[in-house]
Parts: structure tokens; sequence; C-alpha cells
């Protein structure tokens, strides 16, 4: 079995490929163009942060800042897991033992909260 | 498709039954007596929280604890939702359309990430 | 320089005294009574999600639950550390040095962050 | 009372003074250039988040990685907290009341121990 993310027409998609040949079935998190502009903005974000810094910006209002880019990039994150579940946890389920899979999205859920 | 928690001999399990008459699926998130176990230790975490207050401990020393509390409780959640991946998802997977389980399992996520 | 918490009439307090026979001086971080009460609610939440797991409540249900027990630890904890800047960390700044309390209160803050 | 972080000699400076004229006092949370190198290299965390998701990168491993840049944007703001305490706040309590810097700390760290 083949994991991978893939640039798919209309979106970005997670591949799950049993078989050589076999046309790959996508998930589609989010449209990618979308996906590509929310971490294109929270990468603004962390500029505005550094630049906040260069200026003498008051440190709370960098904090603020801080927590806005964080909660951004979370949600991305829960996004992802989202479309993580939908198709290759799913796709796994059917096509065999999917206890793998689910561990590794439990270790990226720790992660996260951790985190 | 009915979806429930059951105590079943020698484990904590969550149950998808499609048909009636069918004997239920589990999946065992942990031995149920262990999760009670763990669940009972928080609680006596807490009821030291609170007896350090009561006998007014140092503010940080108390924070230490309640951060301990709260990762405790977060380990739980992780482990109830690896479970709940393995089985209920699983399940959902191969009974049909999983969708409305993956969005409650992410929408679980995403409190836990913010809390 | 002693630090402590007491128990003070009308609130729960914490104490910088600097020299031996100086009154203490004291801050209420809130309510001692309130204090105790939240951290009694938050005790019940805990045992309530035994309760649930107990009877075999749904996994989603119960992990419900356990966010809400967190989000009141760490609203607990975010009133003690204010409690804990305000008095404590204000006292040891005019008394002279507050470079270790200041030390103190941060690594809190960062295992509250993380937890 | 003025409060602003300045760039000084040496460092990243929060200033507070009270009085025209007067030369400001300053804490250096950190180097000014070091804090504004792990900026950088944040930023280029999502940058390589963004570039992950155009390649297609495997979600678990995106997921990874914005794990980090979450941990390392927390670890910023919580040396930005300390310096803010050590310099902001013991300032305001040497020069009189504290009361709104405390609260406004105390905020800030509520806001990023919920995000």
């Amino acid at each position: 079995m083949v994991s991978f993310c893939a640039d798919t027409p209309g979106g970005y998609g997670c591949s799950v490929t049993t078989e050589e040949n076999t046309p790959p079935q996508y998930w589609y998190a989010a449209d990618k163009q979308a996906l590509l502009g929310r971490l294109r903005r929270i990468e603004g974000q962390v500029r505005g942060v550094h630049r906040m810094v260069e200026e003498d910006a008051y440190c709370i209002d960098v904090l603020t800042q801080i927590s806005a880019a964080t909660r951004a990039l979370q949600a991305v994150a829960v996004g992802l897991l989202e479309g993580h579940l939908a198709h290759c946890v799913v796709e796994a389920a059917r096509d065999g033992d999917p206890t793998a899979k689910v561990k590794e999205a439990s270790d990226a859920i720790a992660r996260l909260v951790r985190s």
C-alpha cells in the first residue's frame, strides 16, 4: 500500500493505492489552493511578528499576534487531520488492516494537543 | 446504525451495530478497568489541588499540580480518540458512509486542541 | 524572604514577608472559598467522566466532558497566575530582586502552555 | 506612563518612562537579534509546510512540521512574557500601581494557554 498526498485536479489529495496500475483515490482536505493560501497568510503573520519586533512594538501586542498565528496553524492542522481521517484512514479500513494508520493519526493528534 | 460504548467482557468497548440481532463489535480503547483507574487517579489529583489550596500551599506548587492533572486528562482523551478511530470510525467506514463519524471525531479533536 | 499562600480573613492569600515579625502582605487571587468551590466542581466533572465510562457513554460525549474539565482547570491556573503576579511578583519587585520569582512564574507559564 | 519596546544597544528592550526627559529603562527579553533570528526560522518552517503541501508530502509529515512550528512560536511567546514580567511588570510595580500591567499580562497568558 502506498500513501501519498497528491496534487489532483481541483484539490489537494491523499491517495491510497493498493495495487499497481490502479488509479489512486483522492481526498480533498480542502481545495489545495485554499490550503496554500492559508499557509501563505500564516507565513505573512509570522513575518508581521518579525517586523513588530524590529520596530519595537509593545510586547503584549507582539504576543497577541503570536497567539493568532498559533491558532491559525492549529486550525490548518485540524483540517488536515479531518481530511486524513476521511480518506487515508477510511481507505485503509476498507482495504484491510487500518491499525498502523490509526496509530499514526493518534500520534499526530497527541503531538498537536501537546503543542 | 447505533453507536454506544459497551461494557464487554475484559474491556471497554464501543459498539457499532448496523442491524438488529447482530452481535455488536467492540473496540477496547484500553482495558476498561485501567481507564477507570486512570480517571480515579486524576480525580485524586484534583482533590489534591483542593487540599493544597486549603492548606495554603505555595501558588507555584499548586500550578505544577494543575499542569500534571491537565496533562493526565489529555492523555486519557488521546487514548479514547485512538480507540474511537480504531473502532467506531473504522466500523463506519466498512459499513457505509463514515462522513458523520469523521466530522464528529474531527470536532472532538478541535475541542481538545483548543482546551 | 518567605513565600507562602495563607488563609487570610476573606480570601486566599500569598504572603511575602521580608523580615521576621513583619505582618505578611496578602494577595487575594480570588476569594479562597470561591476557588475551593471551583476545584470542587472540577473534581465533580472528573467523577462524572468516570461515571460516563462506567455506564458506557458514547466516546465523543466522554471527550466533550474531558475538554470541559481541562478548560476549567486551565482557567483556575490562569487565575492563580494572575494573583501570583499581582502579589508575589509585585512584592518581590518592591522588596528587591524579583529575578527568581519571575523565572519561577515563567516556568509555570511554560508548563501550562505545553499542557 | 509610556510603555514601548525599544531597540537599545545590545538588545531588545521594553521601556517604561514615567516622566518626560527621563532616560528609559530597558529589559532585554533576549538579545533582539537572537529573537529576530528565531522568528526568521519559524517563518522558514511555515514556508517549508507550504512547500510540503505544494509537493504533496504525506499529511502526517505535514502535521509533524506544523506541530514543530507551533511549539517554536509558543517558546518565543513564553520568552517574551518572561521579559515582559521581568521588566515592564517589575518597573510598573516599582513606579506605582501595576494592576493594569498585571491584568494585561494575565490576559496574554490566557490567550496563549488557549491557543
